[in-house]
Formats: structure tokens, C-alpha cells, sequence
């Protein structure tokens, strides 16, 4: 690891553990090898081979006719948005949700207006997202509707098909598109038990991040309809996401979605391993996850979450604070058994010290 | 190569000439051995090392105070606009610059108003410049203007320093920002034998792409004030343009600015090769070169330029049409001087067939 | 009356009392005095005197340096925010407020965020509020906040001078403008009884509507300092408000302002008329009005509001449905004794035929 | 007159010759009569009669479907771009027209991108317009193409008829929408001696100004399919242009559309006059006027236009530089025979003192 925060060692002599996010997890070696060997071409000229390949079995993957690598997931939510919203429209999506919340900044891009819908475990209240879309005189029109599984901000849920189901019949009632932000697509899936393609059957246009658990170092896939992809691929460009021998890095891609989508469940029992341990510790709260987040309610220590994660710091885990009493704490390739075991040392340390 | 273009071989059992574009250029082994050997860390949470580094050389190769790696000059052209012009301001660019034309589509996610500006040779007429920024009751204030040196759509053509100083300073008496697309930037540097610094001191902000001569497989680099790339660096957050372990890509790019500069130079004198053997084919007229960009008029032929581009496809040589009369012809990495012989014979076949 | 439902009499023989807005006033016989005799210029050459005298009266009645002739109370809003939000900073308005609710669709042409702040009877919470200002990395920074008084979707209660001041100052330790959407700011006024300037002094722009309970035919005032108003001129231009000979409409609000502002208080009483005689009939419930709007909750009554309003209108007494279970009832010039008794008699006779 | 340059009388001891603009024109006796006994309505409940009077009747004078009452010709082109153009679509328009050199302000609240067309005489290249308007990989879809007729800055003049034909052919064939910039339509059908509705056939919208020459006080109407039209009255509201008893201001405008339009052939035929006696003093130059814009070149002069404008007001005549070289003029219902021959002698008079 190369962040400034690996100066801190933790007691035992280790690298810090690193449970701040799955987004630091490094490419593995047959990343590297297939980087070094993929065929490459112009994406924009005669396209990319390695590209090609990677955006024709993702598409299988997800169940859709077409797939567009992109370099982030960010990028792949706002092209269903560009593609699917015009100006003026509607784009709904649950209150805490990473579109709404942490990529609102693009709603100034596209013209269209973000509404957020009350939810429960990153799940909308569908009687709320019912009014929402609701068509009316001097009423919005409803473009897109955002679902996000497993959820981020919800503590790593994952949304049930049904509730699923149900709002994507009612979108599609009322003519609106269904965007299901996959960033971590492959955890819900793992966690449900099903293929990817039996959830992103509910949804338009499903993204799927690359670089999360499934240890890619960059990029993301947006998949959909031919005629959707084909306008995000014209969008992509405008957008400054298209790129030339880009199969270099799309080969990493390959290498994540055949080979790493099992093992995300050694970090789901990584997760719960965590969440029970903190669970034992006095003043300390975590739900068992679904998925690979944690989030530690430190409202009855008297410490908060900011000064948790600067104790938990000095003791070698990096953690993030999420909201004032919360943490989050992420599980990912690099957090072993041996690296539980140690994070568990550190908040029994923190709360020790408190008590 | 890759490209199913690849599959028609020219007469002397060769691989096609692809004088398309530099983009086509690949990797060369150094940029493979960097990426695999490259410190890579999270860009979106302690930086990337690599990233990081790449940043501050070709901030300082530029004469900037910083820079940010970005996945293509297109985007960096769209983040300097984002960063220096606000709703309603002017972009002002000569009217055949890649930006007015080839990246007009994201106009629309800026609101800004992209206004052209008259030009010979790439160079904008000063005098209108001066008109379109004069400030008024009822007019739109300029935000940027944007320069664009070597020129493609005028065939390479390098802008005279004396232009870039004019253009900045009547720019900057009325409090617009400078940007320059140095999509080709080191190109026109190596064409004036001075250093990239002393153009980009006629802008506030410069882009320069990687994966064109300089042949990194992706990126680009967009250098300014620590201000402006601080806003960027949000911006290219909001569209999607942030990468995780980016050093892996980034990696290539440091050895590209750092080693591929100056043999830049061969590929001008090969420009320069094909330019005069094409001169001396009945029928065309090639202008003198000023960089690796040769502009072929087929008008007196017979034949317009999609007849003489599918023609010469089938001999082996590559080419794009550029309007109804014009081939555009680009060297590159992978063109030698048997590739300019190959694609001089090309020529002649298809001319003395006409004639 | 003009309206096709003037077709329906109440069984009194009388025309229908029409409490759907007070936006249906007619002009009054000295605003048609006015309107013939006003001195008119061309408002975009060297300006309307009337409009001007109209803007310099309304300037000073608001507190304000500066104020300008729209054709709406909409445009005002919409100018407000277009002068003081840059392209992806937030618009803050409480989540029933009826820019939020009601004009929405114009966010997609400022570019700015708008986001919602959950309140209790119009006034936002206050914590949500300073949630919402704080900066923080990745953040959108926050433009304009809006507040509304009387508030119509809360039913026409009064924003308290406390919470203002509080809202104002929370939003200027983060450089955020607030803008006051005062479509009925004068039935505030009245109802505080303090000038229109005490209330306008916690924001730096304010809106005026003249044809709700003012009576003018139509048109509205946008206050503020005078850099910010001459933006907001420019700016209506680009939007179409600006018209020529506009004194002829301005002429009418001048009596809007200097003659109808006291009589608010004769709608005041009305409402509480008309809301006591609601609350002593069964199974309809009716909060004391704080101005002009009085709200009914069916919900008990086992018919819902749409059903109610058919009713009443077949009764020749006219009002609106306010979600399921609600109606709206405005007073205004036109509901006098008499009318609120017919009022009543017809809530009277429908709550009976279903009894 | 209420401007403040009424204050320089000329020579004649006469209030100045106002050759500003058409949009001086004051409203009409007859004008005033049918203000004072419109019925009225509330445009935003169940409507107001005389608007729909005013809208039934330009619609058939025009030859569309419907119409639709704004407060300004600004915002009727605005709302015929917003109704017919998306995000991302090109609006056309010929360079100099009104649209796109003093309305492009809008253009970045319809995220539409405005590009120019060079024409002659204010009619656009049509070899121009259809290279503009093809179809193409990474080109941008027209959406609108916008006709001027009279045409503003070309100087009064009206496009042949075949030229509009061949325009509105060439954008239907790639589903392009026309919009006719009809401020002074009237001028050119009169001075065509068609009926509007024959100019009109070649547009699928049409603004129609009531405050030029027609002499209402403010208020434009755009005319199109009755779709379009319910489109664009949704807009109407975004943008703040619905009024509520609009018909007091409607009533001046059925005036204007009724009884003012025949008289037009006056103000053409005073603009004949004044350009023929302007012509004969040396130094001055102005074409045969088609309609009652007469363009003044004083480039020979030694004064420049300026210099010319505070010369002439010094004698009572108010005429508008445009450019640095040329006067414009416009006639109007204030312009009869003898203000004519007062603005020739304030001409002549300015003339000598050069000589």
C-alpha cells in the first residue's frame, strides 16, 4: 500500500488495516499478466478488442444486449441519466442513495431534476415513490428511477427482488426508465444467492463497478438496451470517457468479473466476523451486514465517530466516520482473518481506554 | 494491430499503413514494464503516488503551479471550461477547432454559449476576436477563450507565439481565461524547437494528450493555476472521471512525457517525406507540413475523398477523408520510412489508375 | 366573472362564491383609472415611468435599494435564484414550499441543485437547515435559500420574524443569499402587523405578487440591492419578461401597493369567518387561519377532497382540492359577509346529505 | 412621449423625430376603449376570455392550430426552442438574425447548442444550412431551424418565399422543427402583399410581435400545432410568463391584429421616402428600404455612427447606431409625412457642417 496512512503501524508491527473502503483493494497478478498480454486497438476508431470483449460478457452477465465500458461508476450512473432522462424530467431515487446524495453535482449537467424518496434499509417507500411518479398538469414528467443494491449508505443492503419488482412495475407503468446503480451488484447478488442477471432484470440500465470488491484498479461497465448503449456511447465521448488503447485497463476488468465475483462472500464472513466482535464490545453497535459494510453505532461512548477514527488510527485501523455517531468499516481481498483479529484489538483498545 | 482494417494487406504482403491517426499509436515495452512496477494507491481517498507524480512533472514540463491526470484531453478541455466559464459566458474558439466542432456536445452541460471565431490557419482573426469580447449592454461575457496548437482540422498547423501573446493579453483585459488544447501540444513544441512552457505561457490552462504521438494507451493532462485544478479536480469527480489505482495508467503517461517527446521530431520529417512524394503525384496538392499532419486535396482527381480513401484501403494504406476534397494523413510511432514508401506507392497506384 | 363555472349558481340565485385563489380578483375601478391615464415610455429604450415610479415605491415599501417590474411572481422567483445561484450550487427551500413544489421545473434551466428542507408549517427546520449549509469537501455549495410568507401550502401561516432572522444569519456565515418568496408577503405583513420592510430586512431579495389579494390584473416586484436587480434585469430580458409600453400594467400595481394592502385584513377576518363555521360542522376540520387560507381536512367525513369539491361546485361555491383529504379555501376582495355565508351553507348541506 | 431625450426638441421647436424603433409606438385610443371593457379571467384557473379571444384569432390568422399569449417575442422564440429543441440538438439560425445575436442568452437555459449560418440579406446559405443539418456519427441532431421575416439586422428585409420554402423543406427532410422569428411578420406580408398565414405555411411555429408597428402596448403570441402550443403554455409557466387577468393587456393586441396591419404600408412607404432623401446627400448611403428599416451607412462621412447619433439628437432626430458605420432608422405610426422631412433636414443639416 502507498497511502501516507501505512506510516502508522498497528501494535503488532503490521501494516495498518485498511477498512476505510473496498476501493483500495490492488489488482492481483493475473491482473497484470492479462494487462500485459491483451490485444489492444483505437476505441475510438475500429474499437478495442480487449473493450470489446469485456462489454460483450458483461452484457451476458447482466442479462442486457449491450454493455459500455466506462472509467468509473460515477461515469456509468450519469450516462443512464444523460440517456435516459431529458430536461426536465424526473430522476428519482432513495434519499440516502449515492446518486442522490454524493453525485448530485452532475444533476446540473443534465437538465433533469433530482428528487429524493424516503426509504428504509436504501429501500423507497413505494407508496412514496407512487405519488412521485404520479403524472399530472404542471407536474414533472418522470424520466429515470435510481435503485441502488447492495446500498451503501443503508450499511450494505440489499434490496429484496420483490421490493425491486415492485418499483420497476411502476415505473415502466408510467413510461419512467430504471437505472439500478450496481456499484456493488455483485455483493447483492452473492448475498441473495441468485446471478447478477435475476436482479438487473428489474431495472433498464444496471452499473457495475470494476474497481470495488471485485479488485480491478479502475473502471466500470453501464449495461442496457442496444439503442440506450448506443446513445451512452455517443454521450461517453462528449463526456470525455472515451478512451483510445483502453483494453489495458479493460483486461483488469476481464480478470475481476471471471474470477472475483465468488470470493466476495469470504468478505461478507469477514463482515459478520467484525460485526460480531464489535458487537461483544460495551458502548458499541453493529447490525449484522448483509453484505461487506459494517456500521458501528459509537453514540453510547461518548466518544464520536471522528475521534474514533483517529483513536482506532493510532492503532493501525483505518476506518471512516459516516455521519457523526457512525462508522463504517468495509471488508474487501485485503482483510483476512488476521487483520479482523487486529481490528477487533483496536476498538477493544479505544473502548478500554474510555471506560 | 487489431483492427479488422488490419485484414487487407497492402501488395508488399505488409501490415496496412495506418496514417489515420497518432492515436492508433501502442504502448511501447517501457510504459508495460512501468505499469506493471508503477506505487499505486486510491486516488479518491490518499492519492495515487503515481498519479501524483505524473501531475507535478507535466506541471512543471507545462510551467504551472498544478495538474491533474484525466482519462482524455477531451475531458480536460470540458473541465477548464467548467472550471473558468460560468452560465451564460462566451467559450470563444476559431471555428474549426476541435473544440467548437468535434466537442460541441458538451456545450450543452455547461451553459455556456461556444461562439466561433473566424481563422486562417487555425489562428483566430484577431480583430474579430477583439469584437466578440468587447463587453456591452445585453452581451454575454467572455468566460474562456480557447486556443489550439498544432491545430488539426487546419492540418497541423503550429499557432506563431506572437498570435498566443495577442490572443492572452486582449483575453485578459477584459477578464477572460485562456485555455489551450495541446491536444498536440509537444508537437508544435518540438515544430518551434522552444519548450512547452513557453507556450503554455499564453494560457491560464493547457491540456495535453498522452496517447496520441506520445503513444500512452490513455490519458491526458489538463495543468494550471492550484485554483483552477483544485476546481477541476471536483469537477472530474462530478463527471465520472476519477479513477481508483489510476497509476497503473498513469504510469504509461510518465514515460510517455518523459521519453517520447523529442523523437517527435521523426515523425515531422516523415510528414514532411509524404508530403513532398505526394506533391509530385499528377492530380494532388499537399502543403508543406509544419508538424505530423499532412493534408492531401484531392479535388482536381476526379475522385473525392471517400473513392480515394476505400481505394487506397485496398492497396494498404489507411487514411480518413476530411470534407468531400481532403484526405487527412497522420504520422506516427509505427510510421517509418518504409511505411511513407508504402504509402507513397499506394498513392501513385491510385492516381496513375485515374489518370 | 368570466369563467365557464360562473355557469353554476348557488340556490341563493347568486353567482358562485369563488374561494379557489385569491388570484381571481378583478381590477379595481382606479387601477382602470390609472391604467388609461399612465404616462408610458418604451421600457427597453429609455424606460417606462410608470414602471420606474412603480419600482422606486415597491423599493422603498420592501426596505430594498432597487426593485423591478415582472410579468409573475414565478419570473421573480425564478430571477432571484438565476442572480444569486451559480450553475451546481443548492437552491434550500422548505419541502411544501411552493417553489420547490410548484416551480421546479425551472431548476433545469438555472442549473442549480434543488434540495429540500423538511419543516413544520412552512418553516424549515432549522437544523436540517444548518446540515445542510456546511461545507465540506465534495459538497455543493450553497446559493440561495428561499423562504415564503405567508406560506401557501402550510395554509397561508406566517414564517415568525425569529425564525427568519434565524434562517438569514445561518445562511450568510456560509455566503449563502436568501431569497424571500413573498407572492403574499403584504397578508404576512398585515397579520404581523409590522411594515413589509421588518420582514424583507432577513432577506436580500423579495418577491411581490400584485394579483393575488392585491387585485391587480397581473405582474409582480422583485426587490434587492441594486447590483443585484440590475443582473436580474439583464436576465429577464433573456427570458422574455421585459416588455415595452409595460406602465399600462404597472399602472395598476401602483394601486395594488398605495391602496389595497390594508384591506388584507377584511380577507383575514373572512378566513376566520369561514373557518370557525367549518369547524362547528361535523366531521370537517379546520385549523385557525393566520391570514387569508383556510384549510379543510375531509379525511373524517368518508367523502374525499375531489368529491367535495364536485359538491360544492354543484352548490355554486368554488374551492380546491389540496391533496386527498384536504380543500383550500382563499378569501379574498370578492368573499364578503355574504358570500361567506353562502360558503357555509353549502359545507353545510353536503355534510348533511351524507350524514 | 415620456423619454427623457424628449427634452432636446428640434429646430422646429417640434418633440424629436423618434427613428429608434418601431417598439416606441404608443397604444392606440381604440386600443385604451377595449382595455377598459375586456372581459376578464384568471389565465391560470379556467382561463381568460379575451386571451382566448386574441389566441383563437392570431392562430387563424397565422394558420396554426393554436396560439398562445406571451408577454414578449423574446420569450415566444424562447418557448418555441424549448418546446421543439432537446438537450444536445442544434438550433440554426442565420448569423446575424435576432435569435442568435441578441437572444442567445437563452441558449444556455435550453442546453440546445445555437450555431450560426452565414447568409445574405438575412437569408441563410442554403448549401450552408444542409451541410449544417446533416446527419452523422458524433454530430449533434438539429432540432430547431430559425427563420427571420422581416429580418432585424439585415435591414427590414423579407425572405423570398422560396427561400423559406426551401428551408423549411431541407429541415423537414432530416425532422427538424422550423420556427419563424415573426416579430415584424406583419411587415412581410404586407410588403409581399400575402396574407401571414401564406409566410407562415413554411414554419411549424411563429412568434408575431403586438408591441412594433402593430402599436400594442407589450405582448406577443406564438402560434404552432395545437401539441406544440400545450407544450409550450407548460413552459409558458416555468419561465414565469402566465399571467392572470391578462386579457386587459390581450384586449390591445386584438386591437392591434384587428385593425393595424394594413396601415403597416405607411410606415413602408415613409421608410421609401426617408431612404430617397437620404440618398441624395452626399457622404450618405441607404439602400431602397423593403419594409420600414432603412440602414444608413455614413462611412464616408468622416463621422462615424456615433458621432452621427449625438449630432442628429442635438436636432431633434433619434435614430440607433448599428455597427460602427451604419444608422438604423425605423418609421412607425409617429413617423408621417412631416416628420420625415424634419428627419431629413436634420440630416442634411448634420451633412453640411462636414462638408
Amino acid at each position: 500500500m502507498t497511502h501516507g496512512a501505512t506510516l502508522v503501524a498497528n501494535p503488532a508491527g503490521k501494516p495498518p488495516v485498511d477498512l476505510r473502503s473496498d476501493t483500495v483493494t490492488r489488482p492481483t497478478p493475473a491482473m497484470y499478466e492479462r494487462m500485459a498480454s491483451a490485444p489492444l486497438g483505437d476505441d475510438g476508431l475500429d474499437g478495442d478488442p480487449t473493450a470489446q470483449t469485456l462489454e460483450s460478457s458483461t452484457a451476458a452477465l447482466l442479462g442486457k444486449e449491450a454493455a459500455l465500458y466506462v472509467p468509473s461508476a460515477t461515469m456509468a450512473n450519469l450516462l443512464a441519466i444523460l440517456a435516459q432522462a431529458e430536461r426536465q424530467e424526473l430522476v428519482l431515487s432513495e434519499a440516502t442513495s449515492h446518486i442522490y446524495v454524493s453525485e448530485r453535482g452532475a444533476a446540473a449537467l443534465t437538465g433533469a431534476f433530482y428528487e429524493s424518496i424516503a426509504g428504509i434499509d436504501g429501500a423507497m417507500d413505494l407508496d412514496l415513490l407512487g405519488e412521485a411518479l404520479a403524472p399530472g398538469l404542471g407536474r414533472l414528467r418522470a424520466g429515470v428511477v435510481c435503485l441502488e443494491t447492495s446500498h451503501n449508505n443503508a450499511g450494505g443492503t440489499v434490496l429484496p427482488l420483490e421490493h425491486m419488482r415492485a418499483a420497476f412495475e411502476a415505473s415502466k407503468r408510467v413510461g419512467a426508465s430504471v437505472h439500478l446503480d450496481g456499484a456493488r451488484l455483485m455483493n447483492a447478488a452473492v448475498a441473495l444467492g441468485v446471478a447478477a442477471a435475476d436482479i438487473s432484470a428489474f431495472a433498464d440500465t444496471v452499473s457495475l463497478c470494476l474497481s470495488k470488491g471485485l479488485s480491478a484498479p479502475m473502471g466500470a461497465v453501464l449495461a442496457g438496451s442496444a439503442a440506450t448503449i448506443w446513445r451512452a456511447r455517443s454521450l461517453r465521448k462528449m463526456l470525455g470517457g472515451s478512451q483510445r488503447q483502453v483494453g489495458i485497463a479493460a483486461a483488469a476488468g476481464l480478470v475481476a468479473v471471471s474470477t472475483m465475483v465468488e470470493r466476495l462472500a469470504d468478505d461478507h464472513l469477514a463482515a459478520r466476523r467484525l460485526a460480531e466482535g464489535i458487537g461483544r464490545i460495551a458502548g458499541l453497535v453493529a447490525k449484522r451486514p448483509q453484505t461487506n459494510i459494517v456500521q458501528v453505532d459509537v453514540g453510547a461512548t461518548g466518544l464520536d465517530a471522528t475521534q474514533w477514527e483517529s483513536a482506532l488510527r493510532r492503532l493501525g485501523v483505518l476506518v471512516r466516520p459516516w455521519g457523526r455517531k457512525r462508522l463504517r468499516c468495509v471488508t474487501h481481498r485485503h482483510v483476512g482473518a488476521e487483520e479482523i483479529d487486529l481490528a477487533l484489538a483496536g476498538f477493544t483498545a479505544v473502548a478500554e481506554r474510555i471506560a
